[in-house]
């Protein structure tokens, strides 16, 4: 059985993990409950919580121990969704199908609904009992992920982001933009499954971690170019919406044909450095194919 | 010398620990770097530090390794102000008597600068070296910051007070309301210092959180008597907020006067919990007192 048929199931897996660290929608304050669980539970590919199940079968390590990182890392990436949304930022009314969740509930609301996601996905990390990982390497997962979402990561992409409008921009500054923005979480999220694992051999952890930063910028690529080419319908949020704010992408740096051909090249380069782990870092080659091909 | 005597010593230490986290002003992305470094240097009482230093003279804990902890907490209450200031949120212009941070930067910059000075705790968390505790104590120390800040903390009180705006308050709503808002950081400074030291005895570390719970909501009743009674200079913020927003406050609740007792009657009983700790306790007796009689 390949990965792809396995998708399913873990799809179902992170909803359940998410919805359960979620505090119910009733609890005071209800209307900040309300708007976390709008943004979390409303859909979206959950792509990063599948490379960290796809990189734990790699290496063996069972999923139940990845629950905790995976719901951690899709919090983080959640609550920058909502936050980049924000009228102040990109000014979305739509994401994953649905308004916003400045649009469902209120600004202000929204704020408070990021900045409780972002803190709720440490607490995760903190005292998930299943990730049965020793103290040392719990304190190394939070470090990494903290790394990957502040100043110098996710974080800081987004603020090269907002000073890109407008301007245009070299390849190697769009690259330095994208491996903060996006590439920072997502390569963090490959190499948490590898965390806790003190025999890894250096070798393997490097291979991870190359595939990490080509998929991570391949995904930006297709991004940039469904933008472009896709439909809002099918990607859930308005599509033209880089154009329309001036920024530069892809499309706009290489035009779409070298995009498409930059996007390949990278998939291939993160599937060859799966070498070490032979016909086991299937999961992970699938989920590259994905990253370069999907449609939203 | 009492503790008072010491406070500018504390003050300087904490504005060096802070400096040295921040990312520099012109390291990539320089505006992001520049906003939270306006936040965070721009002056403020320090106050949870000083809880945090307070509370480490009466346990015995030598400072260098509560620099992190406070250092933390001070980043996360700062993230607190500068998203609270936002237009969305309570709309400020002024804060530790200079332009709020989307005043002197702009709306975007200021939601990242706070987004990423909330990250930043969990990082220097994780990671300080002069923290020298016991992984599993660091993991205890990133719990306890993330509850207190959480949706069911700090975030959720943020959101009560949204949602009481206009609205008339029982005493008990105002309380619950200012428990979480900033008791519930303060709580966690004062019980910061005591974690990683597993020998202390529940008895202590029972009175240690008696005395944070009194002197934290202590501090608010203080900050709701001087939006009334306060002058914007001494503040550094605009006076009269909380009655041009139409929230409800102590004053409004109970009257000044009653206001005024209360606050006496909890540094009384914060006091009381201290008993346990004898004379060692003067730093926090002097802090309490400090909180009550405070003029900004």
């Amino acid at each position: 059985m390949s990965f792809r048929e396995r998708v399913p199931e873990y799809s179902r897996r992170i909803e359940k993990v998410l919805d359960r660290w979620l505090p119910a929608a009733d609890k005071p304050p209800p209307r900040l409950h309300a708007a976390m669980r709008y943004a979390v539970l409303g859909g979206g590919k959950r792509l990063r919580p599948l490379l960290i199940y796809a990189a734990g079968e790699t290496l063996g390590v069972p999923a139940e121990r990845l629950d905790g990182p995976a719901a951690a890392v899709e919090m983080i990436h959640t609550y920058s969704l909502i936050h980049d949304d924000l009228p102040a930022m990109d000014n979305d009314d739509l994401r994953r199908g649905r308004p916003t969740c400045h649009k469902a509930f209120d600004v202000a609301t929204a704020i408070l609904a990021g900045d409780a996601l972002q803190v709720l996905a440490f607490l995760i990390l903190a005292e998930d009992p299943s990730m049965t990982v020793l103290p040392a390497a719990r304190v190394e997962m939070i470090r990494s992920v903290a790394v990957a979402s502040g100043s110098t990561g996710m974080a800081g992409g987004q603020a090269m982001d907002l000073a890109a409008a407008g301007k245009s921009l070299g390849l190697a500054e769009l690259e330095l933009m994208h491996i903060h923005k996006t590439g920072a979480l997502i390569r963090a999220s490959v190499l948490l499954a590898a965390q806790g694992l003190p025999g890894l051999a250096v070798e393997k952890r490097t291979a991870l971690d190359r595939y990490a930063k080509c998929a991570g910028l391949a995904f930006q690529i297709r991004d940039d170019i469904l933008d472009v080419e896709g439909e809002t319908t099918a990607l859930g949020k308005q599509s033209g919406a880089d154009a329309a704010l001036n920024k530069p992408t892809y499309p706009s740096v290489l035009g779409l044909e070298e995009s498409h051909r930059r996007a390949r090249d990278l998939h291939h380069a993160a599937v060859d450095a799966l070498v070490p782990f032979g016909e086991a870092a299937e999961p992970l080659a699938w989920l590259s194919e994905y990253i370069v091909t999907r449609s939203n």
